[in-house]
């Protein structure tokens, strides 16, 4: 971590630093982690949500804040395809105010929570001085079918994505379904090589499945389906560019191979537009035809932060799963 | 949660308002969770700890603070004899010096995941311009005992503790060892009623059991095994005062038949030390003999923060776990 300071380097760290344990079948590194119990696998997952990073309870209500932190670990679960089952809520309420905020982020979940099947099953509540802070960890088990990991892309693989693109932030992000009858749904129709949801943007989020799998990628500009939320005033190359790296979008992005992908995408298994954007490449780079049908490396431009940078205080959430 | 607006309260309130999922054997209201997967079962537990709050980072080195992180949600398995398997480490991190601080945390649970065979198996890492925040979660699987739950105390059983107690918050809060291993061979020696973990003071855990087993208890203070870190100097009723309420002590409050008791203590399978404290009774009170024999209602006098309390910056840490 000496050299590069991202996130993505002490995710690294960790990795490299840390005594594997045998019940850990997927450990750091991908949406979930997977854990073999007996004969029974668990699906876990846990992300931290901050005011003035990934929510502001000045600009949104407490019920939208609490529906947004079970959706974005649910959308972890559904990156694996898994089934949640419960959720463990920790939360720092700020001293005043404390119980009713509680109370409205809770009343936020609840109603997702009972969508999915989802028991809030423990935790812990905690008061101080310092703004809301609200970790979930959700767990899930395998939906009849296996774990579609980060590191299954195969050179030739199709890569698909559900729903659209960018904009997020404008209001999606709070109040995005999370994919998880998508994700079963179309790991039994088809069989899945890789899979992760779209939390800090395509071009970045990309990039996991590809150093995950080693494996490149060439996406077609022309292909990408953009959200109604990104500016239709905008140039074609600004809209792409927030598709491409405005995050939160929260759908899945897949690979598999192109009979699989064909047939799915003749027969789709969802309601929810499914789109073919590129092909997994042996080479280990990151491409893209652009508007021009030139073929440029493919900006990462995600939102990896730097630890000691400064950023103004309206940059969008900083996110860094270390599953 | 209009009426009284303790922690408590939001914990019941969120226990009454949950909708239950058939996987959860154990929901809110114990140490842990237990679910149930297939033909396994998973413990889980949860805590979040802030700096100010739960430890400074002004007056502790980050490895200290990372050891604690880890070792109160180990103390939460061990409340159930349970075997702790993979940890999801959640982070908050100031914005500067954050990477650096993340690796010494991480190199204070290192030593402590190790000896405990767990894997930190995942988790989430973020920057903002608050203090320190850290969020873990365990899992782990029954070690060949039933989880043993606050809800098991019947009337007659003996009430035992391990180790001593007070004075935790002059440094062993910091440094304690939880007491898995000793959970686990208690468990297998005699069968247990009840258990949890002492970290809000005996006089506020004895009452979970109580409430959790509809039961009272007596105890006697003459037996009340009291911590080395107790200023000796003081007088015997301050020393108990410290024991009864100091919290952080992660010693097990344990209940079983008397018989089991008895035998327990005359043959014990745990090196640390193992005191009966008092008797479990039918009558919903919490009572203890005094240093003069007279038998007075026990003062909870634990850490139970109320919302919107304005406590002195030096109080003790606040803790409500709601598993």
């Amino acid at each position: 971590m000496a050299e590069s300071s991202g996130e993505f380097a002490l995710i690294d760290w960790i990795r490299r630093n840390s005594a594997r344990q045998p019940q850990v079948e997927t450990g750091i590194g991908d949406d979930a982690a997977v854990l073999r119990f007996d004969s029974g696998r668990t699906i876990v997952t846990a992300d931290m949500l901050m005011d003035g990073v990934h929510f502001r309870l000045s600009e949104s209500t407490p019920e939208s804040v609490g529906r947004k932190c079970l959706a974005v670990n649910l959308s972890d679960v559904a990156a694996m395809a898994g089934q949640p089952t419960a959720a463990f809520l920790c939360l720092a309420l700020p001293r005043t105010g404390g119980a009713p905020l509680a109370e409205r982020l809770y009343d936020g979940m609840k109603p997702l929570a009972e969508q999915f099947n989802v028991e809030i099953a423990g935790g812990d509540t905690n008061i101080w001085d310092g703004p809301l802070v609200v970790s979930v960890t959700i767990l899930g088990e395998p939906a009849g079918v296996e774990p579609i990991l980060r590191s299954g892309a195969h050179p030739g693989d199709w890569l698909l994505v559900t729903g659209s693109l960018g904009g997020s932030l404008s209001g999606r992000h709070l109040t995005f379904t999370p994919r998880v009858q998508e994700a079963m749904a179309l790991a039994r129709s088809a069989s899945l090589h890789a899979m992760i949801d779209l939390s800090d943007g395509l071009a970045s989020d990309l990039r996991h499945i590809l150093r995950e799998s080693q494996v490149g990628a060439l996406i077609d500009a022309n292909t990408i389906p953009i959200s109604d939320d990104v500016d239709p005033a905008l140039s074609p190359a600004e809209q792409l560019h927030h598709a491409l790296t405005d995050g939160e979008d929260f759908e899945l992005l897949l690979t598999l191979s192109p009979e699989q992908g064909a047939a799915l995408l003749q027969n789709p298994p969802v309601e929810a537009r499914l789109t073919k954007i590129g092909t997994i490449s042996a080479e280990q780079r990151c491409l893209m035809v652009d508007f021009d049908g030139e073929t440029v490396e493919l900006p990462s431009g995600g939102w990896e932060h730097r630890f000691g940078s400064t950023e103004p205080d309206d940059s969008p959430p900083s996110r860094g799963d270390t599953e």
